[in-house]
């Protein structure tokens, strides 16, 4: 470590070298899962892709199923983030465009082919944990806007599926492309209802 | 055809056997399209299956597609159908329930898993066609609600989205099962947020 002065560049650094390896391997899955499906991944395959030695998959990640949630979870945050800018409607509209992109790239739909015919393999707990991660971000959203009075109390998993549902049908039928307008009038509907069934305090 | 006389019951004539024949077949080619897939089924296993001749199979549907999709049709039609019992509300709870059920069967499960990866092959036409003639029910039950005065106007093919789409997603998901309590939130929030957001006439 002695030769690891300032005059290097920081990326040179042992910790930066492994650092990148650990990256190559996540992207490398990342781009192996969304081509084969979770099920098909190997690591032999990603040592290539990642061009790294089998042996630095093997040393980082002993489980499989850690490699696959890592990944995963490292490439959908674009799915799972959802702004505060104070205006609830807006950051859902934006919540669900941005959700809309996300399903519509090949990560997305590998993600949703995913769930579906694997709800018995354990792998699929990769999955549910993005979703739920995806879930647990717009309840928390969705949260602050009741504190604020924007909304009545309403169940944010219940919400999140009433905005979400809508569009990952019209992306998974893929009978026509999800606009800002669906957004718009997707969740004007939802949050209109939500306000209208409300109980009275 | 002479001893085929008013005695005989009628299910014993040779267009009630034809009639048979294809029955059998149909009903054969759903559940094979239902374990295998659209793609995967073989003529010769709806033969074995239904217990008739291969050339019956060939003679009475030369064309694959059109197989396919009378069969898809004919078992389909729980998932199309919708009441008038003049109460728009219930009439859309019972079509969720129904939906929600539908998609649960392994018929339901292998259509929903037919219309996302096969968007490029042309059977996935006959899964379009069944869920076009699912979005032209519900829509005519919608505008005979509009018609009475039960809803403002309001394009039928979102209403179904807003509806079904929160359905799929539990369903597929596999989360949780999909209840009485879910249709009936999820149509009190879309009707009531459709009235509060129409434009006021």
């Amino acid at each position: 470590m002695a030769d690891e002065t300032a005059d290097r560049p920081p990326a040179r650094r042992p910790g930066g070298r492994s650092a990148r390896v650990r990256e190559q391997i996540l992207a490398a899955t990342a781009e192996l899962v969304a081509r084969d499906g979770i099920a098909g991944f190997r690591y032999e395959e990603v040592a290539e892709f990642a061009g790294v030695h089998k042996t630095s998959v093997y040393r980082n990640w002993p489980d499989r199923e850690e490699l696959v949630v890592e990944a995963l979870l490292r490439y959908a945050e674009d799915l799972a983030s959802i702004a505060d800018t104070g205006d609830i409607h807006r950051d859902l509209v934006d919540f669900l465009l941005a959700l809309a992109r996300g399903l519509e790239t090949p990560f997305g739909r590998a993600l949703e082919q995913a769930v579906q015919p694997a709800r018995q393999r354990s792998t699929v707990q990769a999955v549910t944990r993005i979703l739920d991660q995806r879930v647990a971000a717009l309840r928390r959203r969705v949260d602050t806007a009741v504190e604020r009075g924007e909304l009545p109390p309403v169940d944010g998993s219940f919400l999140g599926e009433m905005i979400s549902g809508p569009a990952h049908l019209i992306v998974n039928r893929g009978m026509r492309s999800f606009t800002r307008t669906d957004a718009e009038r997707i969740v004007a509907v939802v949050l209109a209802g939500i306000r209208a069934t409300a109980p009275h305090a």
